[in-house]
Order: C-alpha cells, then sequence, then structure tokens
C-alpha cells in the first residue's frame, strides 16, 4: 500500500485522485489545497487541509500544483522523509532541491474536468534522484496506468514543447477549422471523421511519411485560391507560414 | 443498380471502387486510366480501358481524377446523357459545364493506398445541377456511408480549405512532434495518447472552448522557456505564430 499527500485541486490532481482511488494498492491519504473553496469537491472522499503544518504522515507527497508555486511548496516540505513529486511538465526535478528525496510524476495527457479520461493509456514520464524512489513512482504509474517512461528534465522539457506543438497548436488548428465552418454555415461535425483519421493514421505510421496535401504536391494554383479564400490576416500568415514548413521538409517534392 | 463507370485509379478511386464492391445496388462496371500500368489492380475486378471511346454506357461517370484535368476529360464526356460526376474538394461543378447532367460526390477524409478506412464515417458533400441527379449521388452515399451533406461549390471550397488546416497542417504538427521526439531519444510513442485525446475532445466539444496551454493562461516564462529550446528557425516561427493566434483568440485572459 502506497499512502498518497495530494497536493492541489485543479485537472490533473481531479484525475490522480480518481484514478488512485479505484487502485486497490494506493490510497489518498489527504488532500492539500490553500484555499478550502476548491477543496469541497473531494470532501467525503479524503480527510483535507488548507494547512501545510496539518500535513499526515506518508511514503509520497504529490505536488499536482501550478508550475511557479512548486518550489516554493516543496522548500516548505523539505523536513520530511518521504517522496517528494511533482505532475509537472516544465519543472526540473531539481526544483525539489531542499527535499532528500525528489521525484517527478509527469502525466503526457491533456486534462480537462469535464471529460473522463481512461488513465489506462495515460504515459506517465518518471524521474528520482535516487532508485528506490524511482521504484516507487514506477509502482504507482503501473497500478493506474500500465505505461511508465523512464524521462530524465532535460528530455521533459522537450517533451512538453512536443506537446504543445501535438496538443496546444494543433487543437487552435481545428478552431480556425470549427470558425471556417461557422462562417460558412456549415455544421463542425462534417470535419470530425477528418481530424479523428487524421489522428489515427499517426498511431501506426510516421507523420512525416504520411503527409499529403497542396504544400506537399506543390499544387501552387490550390495554394493561391486557398490564400485568397482566408479573410483573417493572421490565419492567413499560418496558412502560408506551415505551407512553406511543410514544402521545405518535404523538398518541394512533386 | 446504379452503374457505374469509375475514372481514375488512385488513392481516392482505389477506396471508393473498394466500397461500391461491398454494395449490392451499385456496380462498378468499368475503370478508366489513361495508362495502363495503373489498371493492373483493378484487372480481374472490374472490364479496364485506356481510352475514353471504350467508355461503356452507365448510370453514373465518375471522375476521380487530379484537380487539373477534370475539366478537359469532361468536355470529352459532354455527349453521354449519363450523369457525370467527379469527387474533388476545390473544383467547381461548373468545371463540368459541357456536359449536360452534372454532379460533385466529395469524399472529405484523407486516403492512403495503405490504409483501410471504414467508409461507413465518411462525410460526402454532394452538389448537382439537377435535383434527381443530386437523388442519385444520396443513393450512392448512403450505400456505402450514411453521411450525406449537400453543401454548394462555394461552402465545398471553404471546407476544402478548412480540411488543410485540421488535416494537413495539423499532420505537419505532428511530423514536429515526431522529430522533437527522434532528436532527444525520446519514443514517438509517448505522445500517442495526447494526440489521440486531442482528435477525441473536439468530437463533443467545441475546439475553442477546449483550448488549453501556456499560449492561453499566457504563460510568458515557459513561452520564452520553450522559445529557447527550439533549434529550428522555422519551428520557432511557427511557435510564435500560433502563440500569438491563441492569444488574440483568447484575448490574453487568464
Amino acid at each position: 500500500m502506497i499512502k498518497v499527500v495530494l497536493l492541489g485541486t485543479g485537472n490533473v490532481a481531479t484525475h490522480l485522485f480518481e484514478a488512485f482511488r479505484d487502485s486497490e494498492n494506493i490510497k489518498v491519504i489527504q488532500v492539500y489545497n490553500h484555499s478550502s473553496d476548491s477543496l469541497s469537491a473531494f470532501e467525503g472522499k479524503a480527510n483535507t487541509t488548507t494547512s501545510l503544518s496539518s500535513l499526515v504522515d506518508a511514503d509520497l507527497y504529490l505536488l499536482a500544483l501550478k508550475d511557479d508555486v512548486i518550489a516554493d511548496i516543496a522548500s516548505k516540505l523539505s523536513g520530511k522523509k518521504a517522496l517528494i513529486a511533482h505532475t509537472s511538465g516544465s519543472v526540473a526535478l531539481n526544483a525539489l532541491q531542499p527535499c532528500s528525496r525528489r521525484g517527478v510524476f509527469y502525466p503526457l495527457q491533456t486534462f480537462s474536468k469535464s471529460r473522463e479520461l481512461s488513465q489506462t493509456d495515460i504515459p506517465f514520464c518518471l524521474e528520482a534522484a535516487e532508485k528506490e524512489d524511482l521504484e516507487i513512482l514506477k509502482r504507482l504509474a503501473k497500478e493506474i496506468s500500465g505505461k511508465a517512461f523512464e524521462v530524465s528534465s532535460e528530455q521533459r522539457k522537450k517533451l512538453h514543447l512536443a506537446a504543445v506543438f501535438v496538443c496546444n497548436f494543433v487543437n487552435h488548428l481545428y478552431a480556425i477549422g470549427e470558425d471556417i465552418c461557422n462562417t460558412n454555415d456549415l455544421p463542425f461535425e462534417i470535419l470530425q471523421p477528418l481530424i479523428q483519421e487524421t489522428a489515427a493514421k499517426v498511431s501506426h505510421a510516421s507523420p512525416f511519411l504520411m503527409q499529403t496535401g497542396p504544400a506537399k504536391r506543390n499544387d501552387t494554383s490550390t495554394i493561391e485560391a486557398h490564400l485568397s479564400l482566408i479573410a483573417s490576416e493572421e490565419n492567413k500568415e499560418i496558412y502560408k507560414l506551415l505551407t512553406k514548413a511543410i514544402q521545405s521538409q518535404h523538398g518541394k517534392e512533386l
């Protein structure tokens, strides 16, 4: 049994809390947040506190907190003998430096409070100062996921960057598609199969090899026609830049 | 029974041919291509020809051809009394002008020869000069798909543009993610659940409302850190432009 104190009540904390509840070998014994409002969702399910000095003893203090408060909260936990780990993609392991046992437990996934996720396919990126602590994090990940990857702080920063491209930026391109549908009296639903298939395609093949479209074909008449259809200057810039990028990657091959 | 002569042997033609073969109410009675090489895949499955003057009588001549040859081939079929339809996203219905019965049968999906697709969720964008011909195209779509949308030439051009954003450009962002993984000794597999979930999320919600990430949060320290990690000038430009676009869409809200 791994006894966990969870610090934070945001999307990541909420999803991890639910996942841990389904595991017989993990018990979240307390949830901390500095404000009591956001703890209400956890009441009745776990002991809650707004005071760091009231934290109970545990095997792991898991900091599912905003990046900019992690180091500060960690310094306040430096007296603990248990493992202290954070869940951030972009904060280095060293940010937990005052703590004697330090780890990272970063779930590489996009979380929304409103959406249930199957935890079984979330890759957890793990790092720890000590081998035994890495083993604890691996057990934790395997209890709720099955996919654990050992990832250094340097690699994790790059992964977080990659996640911005394949998740946040991709979503903005979906939003442009939605906007084009809305302004032309078309249901966004009509783009759905294309969106899902484009994602599904790369689950078994390299996206570089899967590239299609007018930029890849160097089909200048379609590219010109498209540019003339785009009303927004910003979207025009995005179209031009991504077209140029695809062409430079694929050497303007035909 | 709708008797179809299929012109073209590319990805769209191949997928439509396979779908039509599974339907009891559609029969592809002939496949045309100007070169015999690419017809070999159809031999034994259908009558084939390289000569437009040898086309047999049919209810529908379906032009699954490159955009720039559609008008030319259509003009050579102008004597036919049957319906002539093309499958292009960006060619107007008027390109078939010399033909008396004109239609568009555009499948809004990304096709690869190497990948089997479930035809049941492909949206077909339909247009015809005459109502009765629209009904034929609807029957055709419903036989193999179940999703038929009436879409004008103007709307279709905009949809094709939207498809470039949500498919071709999205795929390029996946390729950037893959490249970041490759250069940092990380398996691209690690990004898969994030890619699939980002796509799945917008199947039931507006991508505008689903936007997350440092740009949306206006998290300038993460944005600066990311920019310093990007080696390629082109990818840096893409990061900057998409960050700015998300911020302007979301009014730099926190």
